[in-house]
């Protein structure tokens, strides 16, 4: 299906001004981020091209928005093979709502996945550049283990420690995401050349940077938050003390995600980091990826077994009650058939599966999604 | 001075009885344990010869109480270069009291230094028999670094961890003390004669098994209880995930006593005892020696800021507060003085200034106890 039988016209625009932003606007910018929230994508992109409202939004913005090439993104991301993904867009990881004002408008992906499906049961690995026979050991053997048990190993494609995540669950036929802080098209270290090749392969390759954008030390610390924002946890394997793994560390604390660190030989300063994380009760110890996929199953179980507030039927908004009144009582409905059994715009049924699926009332399901059996069926309203 | 001198007569027969419990009462057994706490010793060792009060003081106590050689103890204690401490003597360390009905009655010791005095300052590092290299180097160079800032290391002298941990005190020139699981005079594991021989040289053997006694098991684990409660902290380097090591441990966590424990590779299996003890939130993690001195220096001045209730001169028993006020406005006064000064007994001399200290009131000195100078003086009742 391709992008328009999705998105109505709105949509579209909304798409569009989104991918703008995301030309002009600096990564994890919370002021433009902010106004966004309130204003709405088009609102904003228009409010700079009038080169009006406030300092923040003035010439400079105006003008790259004018140099950035957005119009034709979408065209050049086609050409290599690559789609941009936006906020309104099915294939948006909702997680990256916890972001705030500070989330991306758009992510640029290549590789064949699906990126919301792919990133609903991944953990971030992450870990030192200058790491020890150990820490790779370690990242290998348990990002394949990770992998056998359909978790998609997320990293960011660095020497060390991420690229020995990467292979170990490219070497177990699994999935791994790779977090680029440049652009997709510009594969960063070049030493890892054919790595990332392999990745957009076999899975995927994801940037918040537009095409031909070189990284920047700005971007590899917005880069940082994006791999703990995507994921479920984030696992730390070896980290120096003063470390750009250590950012990735407290954005996934920032956001409430486990965390998650190796320990090491005290004698290893590679490991000084991790041992800091866990003694101050920042990370959880882990000597496995068994102990790994243990504290995520005990999120989700406790999070089955804690009533979420939101999933009292009264605390839906009217537009969720009417989406989960038109699910069928038995098997899976595609986006499509919601959007025509609802009348809801296909924005709302994006945004509402979302919801309705974390509150425990629906499933996904490879035809789509699918009421929960083991709850009462909504009431006739 | 002799013992002579410090006890009067009713002393010295509570000694003597503690003394008789020793020889026929198994370490750690708070049934009798509790009896004696509420009818004091000789009244117990009265009831064992009439063979009355219950199956438990029955038969068998009576028959061991009689063989048990009890009454030349001491004589052969001294042929041998040995003592025995008891609960009213002044080397008694007070900690034991941690314990409960289950503290020893005596100790046996072989070695010049004062075991009260030598424990104030003490630190128990125990682990693994099958240590790895890893674990062996930790013990080693953190116990002299201990050593080295006026800590006793102490351990159990047996085979890996501990042994390390009692060289590494020694070689830094230390005080260590090995608190062994049978008789001072029954070197355990032989292999380690010469090692022990060191100990009692330099350091001090310990042991609640009267002369003679061979190791058992039930030993072992008593002995155990008896490391984590002459300590500040017990520091676990090494341990698999069952062993006697981890009772140790319990123990320390029982009294209350900060329970520390070194990471490692989690690919050594005898670094799972104490992943599983840090990741629980049972021990806290150090990966040095100043880690652990940090840690104990925190519990003394947290100790030193929350003022204790007992810190409060009006909850000070009576003979307490006589003793407190027998001391001289300056300078140090030795026991004897305060016995005469105060008009108590010696054994309420030396449990007061027990309490006094540990309240703050007072501090031990060279030449005996002195007012703490920066507590406001006590006031004339």
């Amino acid at each position: 299906m391709t992008t328009s039988e999705v998105h109505p016209r709105a949509d579209a625009d909304a798409r569009m001004a989104l991918i703008e932003l995301a030309h002009c606007v600096e990564p994890a910018d919370a002021v433009v981020g902010r106004l966004v929230q309130r204003a709405g994508p088009l609102e904003v992109v228009d409010r700079i091209r009038r080169g009006g409202a406030g300092k923040r939004l003035g010439e400079g913005l105006r003008a790259r928005l004018a140099d950035s090439g957005a119009p034709s993104a979408e065209a050049r991301a086609t050409a290599i093979g690559a789609r941009i993904v936006t906020r309104v867009d099915r294939e948006w990881p909702r997680q990256l709502h916890d972001l705030g004002a500070a989330a991306p408008f758009a992510i640029w992906v290549l590789g064949a996945a699906d990126l919301r499906l792919t990133l609903l049961r991944s953990v971030a690995m992450v870990g030192a550049r200058a790491c020890t026979g150990y820490g790779e050991l370690i990242a290998r053997t348990w990002s394949a283990a990770l992998a056998e048990c359909s978790w998609t190993v997320v990293s960011g494609g660095a020497f060390g420690i991420d690229a020995a995540a990467h292979r170990g669950a490219l070497a177990a036929d699994g999935v791994t995401a790779c977090i680029l802080a440049g652009g997709v098209d510009m594969p960063y270290p070049r030493a890892h050349e054919a790595l990332l090749a392999r990745i957009a392969d076999e899975g995927l390759l994801v940037s918040e940077s537009p095409l031909g954008i070189e990284v920047r030390r700005q971007r590899f610390l917005s880069r940082n938050r994006l791999i703990a924002a995507l994921t479920r946890a984030t696992v730390v394997v070896e980290a120096a003390e003063r470390s750009g793994t250590m950012a990735t560390a407290r954005a996934a604390t920032e956001m409430a995600r486990p965390l998650m660190a190796v320990p090491g030989p005290v004698t290893s300063p590679a490991s000084a980091g991790c041992h800091r994380m866990i003694g101050e009760g920042e990370a959880a110890l882990v000597t496995s990826a068994d102990d790994i996929m243990g504290l995520l199953d005990l999120g989700r179980s406790q999070a089955s077994t804690n009533p979420a507030p939101r999933a009292n039927r009264d605390a839906l908004s009217s537009a969720e009650r009417r989406l989960l009144d038109a699910f069928p009582a038995r098997g899976a409905a595609t986006a499509e058939r919601l959007v025509s059994s609802s009348g809801l715009p296909a924005s709302a049924v994006w945004a509402g599966v979302g919801v309705l699926a974390s509150a425990g009332w629906i499933t996904e399901d490879p035809a789509g999604w699918r009421l929960v059996r083991d709850r009462p069926p909504p009431q006739p309203s």
